[in-house]
């Protein structure tokens, strides 16, 4: 496992994300890292995060799965290239497309764990596909088409 | 136009949600309408709900087609059996699966305008399809696959 998040690579202009930016104080600052092969995110959902009480909320889930899935395409592709995060030139990827299959309800009461891994480079897209798990079951399967974002929003950080 | 949204006929039970529950403080709040034989919903994204500065974040959008698409499925449900949402038996939606096409990025400064029918009546699955457009332009398509609420979750609220 690496120490540092992925996310904590992205420059500052590309920091302010809902999701998974560390400079949105409201958002929810998702961590992913690798373990092997397998970009991992671990979330604790907080308890207004609710869909039916004692579970987690659809959205949330979505959230989840489009913001690991961005950040595992961004790693994957510096990862293709043998250089690390902190290199230049940028890569940073933006969600075309997000599919979720609600396997079962998602318990809100503890830990989910994302697990995500490349299924397919095609040309300039990279599929990401994850699952979602509570306490070791799967909840949600989410696949991610992810895309370079234009060179344009990456100005301003590294 | 119905007077009352779609949500505002969901039982105490099933009005904590995120997305759209009127009993959660912290949530969204999703109002949904009929306009003729199309569902709309529309919402104002709060300043931190920025993906990357000046843009919605991918998550929000999902979590709008998520809980519009499920109220859809229920008053659609309501409209083929002609009765009311406050009418017994109740019928309210989970989602069983989601897609997103994220179409253009989406600007976040104004009123964001969903528009759902539905596509499709499988057995027991409701198949809505919607669009998300700010100032007129299509920025996100979506489907959502809803299917009827198990009905424990509905105890406590007509």
């Amino acid at each position: 496992m690496e120490e540092m998040a992925f996310q904590d690579h992205y420059g500052d202009s590309v920091a302010h994300c809902y999701g998974c930016g560390r400079l949105n104080e409201h958002g929810l600052q998702l961590k992913s890292y690798w373990e092997g092969n397998e970009a991992v995110c671990r979330f604790v959902p907080r308890a207004y995060h609710t869909g039916i009480p004692g579970f987690a909320y659809g959205g949330l889930i979505a959230s989840l799965i489009d913001c690991h899935g961005t950040a595992t395409a961004a790693a994957s592709a510096y990862r293709a290239q043998e250089r690390g995060m902190d290199t230049l030139p940028r890569l940073r990827y933006v969600t075309a497309s997000l599919h979720v299959d609600y396997v079962r309800p998602t318990p809100i009461g503890g830990v989910l764990e994302l697990r995500a891994e490349v299924k397919e480079v095609k040309g300039r897209k990279i599929v990401v596909g994850m699952t979602l798990s509570a306490g070791g079951e799967v909840c949600a399967r989410g696949e991610v088409v992810a895309v370079p974002m234009p060179e344009k929003w990456l100005d301003g950080g590294s």
